[in-house]
């Protein structure tokens, strides 16, 4: 599938409203759950998501508009929620996303976005040469990742309870980031 | 994580509200796009959970209340939401799931079940002997793993939109079902 903003901006609207949805009403051992050491829970994957918000989607995506492929973005703290979210309710973590996803919805769409911007150069500060397009797609990409992440931290607390089903689960079988 | 029915039922209450808040709004190039051939799209996973609901999960679990594992549950079509499905929209199918999933939620509500009813035996057609308990923890982990999907199968629409950035999502590069 090609990149397009008027396929894309639709998944990124929705992200809040599923995060709100899936995990607002749950137990909190579901919300505070991770797969072992090191391994991030629900609470900590919201958390993680509203720091993109702050640091590196839109803010990655000024700098590209601004200055090309010349200044490299500032590099992405994956751990800043440990920091950022102590002290914090999931309700006030999912009100903070929503808040910080329409803000800066509002401002891809004032940037007024022609599919011809979609090829202009930025620079990754690791992986080099980035398209504009492709840091757009990351960002939907990355939400996706996250909410499959969810799902799989989820079902993992199920690994056993599931007994001999755990065959038919692909899902509670797997593990990564 | 033991099982329990306090901690079990609101996750499976919660899944129909993701799944709307997740696809009701998207374009339908992502609700028909799935990961090649003889895989599901997001409309297909769809269907398969209402054919869950509807012969599945609760007929199981009234087949086991009834007869213990004297009978084996009958076996379960991870196709029929081809057949079912045709003909009709994604909020159709959305609706139709919501108003099953709630259903099953007052039936189970109905047994009454207690702590030492999830030792209950029940036989399954392949994997042989179950437990109630084991039964109710795979359906609610049979919606994550298909939560699961939809973020796979959605996020590897933009394997190439991407670009140098999939070497940080692990979930586009997976395949399964």
């Amino acid at each position: 599938m090609n990149f397009s903003l008027d396929d894309a901006v639709p998944v990124l609207r929705a992200t809040p409203g599923v995060l709100r949805a899936w995990l607002a009403d749950l137990p909190g051992v579901w919300i505070r759950s991770n797969e072992g050491p090191e391994t991030w829970s629900p609470f900590d994957i919201v958390g993680h998501l509203i720091h993109g918000e702050r640091t590196d989607w839109i803010p990655r995506l000024e700098l590209l508009l601004a200055h090309g492929d010349s200044r490299p973005f500032t590099p992405f703290d994956r751990f800043a929620q440990f920091r950022d979210s102590q002290g914090k309710s999931l309700d006030q973590l999912l009100d903070t996303f929503a808040e910080l996803r329409a803000g800066n919805l509002s401002r891809l769409e004032s940037f007024r976005l022609e599919p011809r911007d979609l090829n202009r150069p930025g620079r990754h500060p690791e992986l080099g040469l980035v398209s504009l397009g492709q840091l757009l797609a990351t960002w939907v990409a990355h939400d996706l990742n996250h909410l499959g992440q969810i799902a799989r931290v989820m079902g993992r607390q199920y690994t056993q309870a599931v007994g001999p089903w755990l065959e038919y689960l692909p899902l509670l079988r797997s593990r990564g980031r």
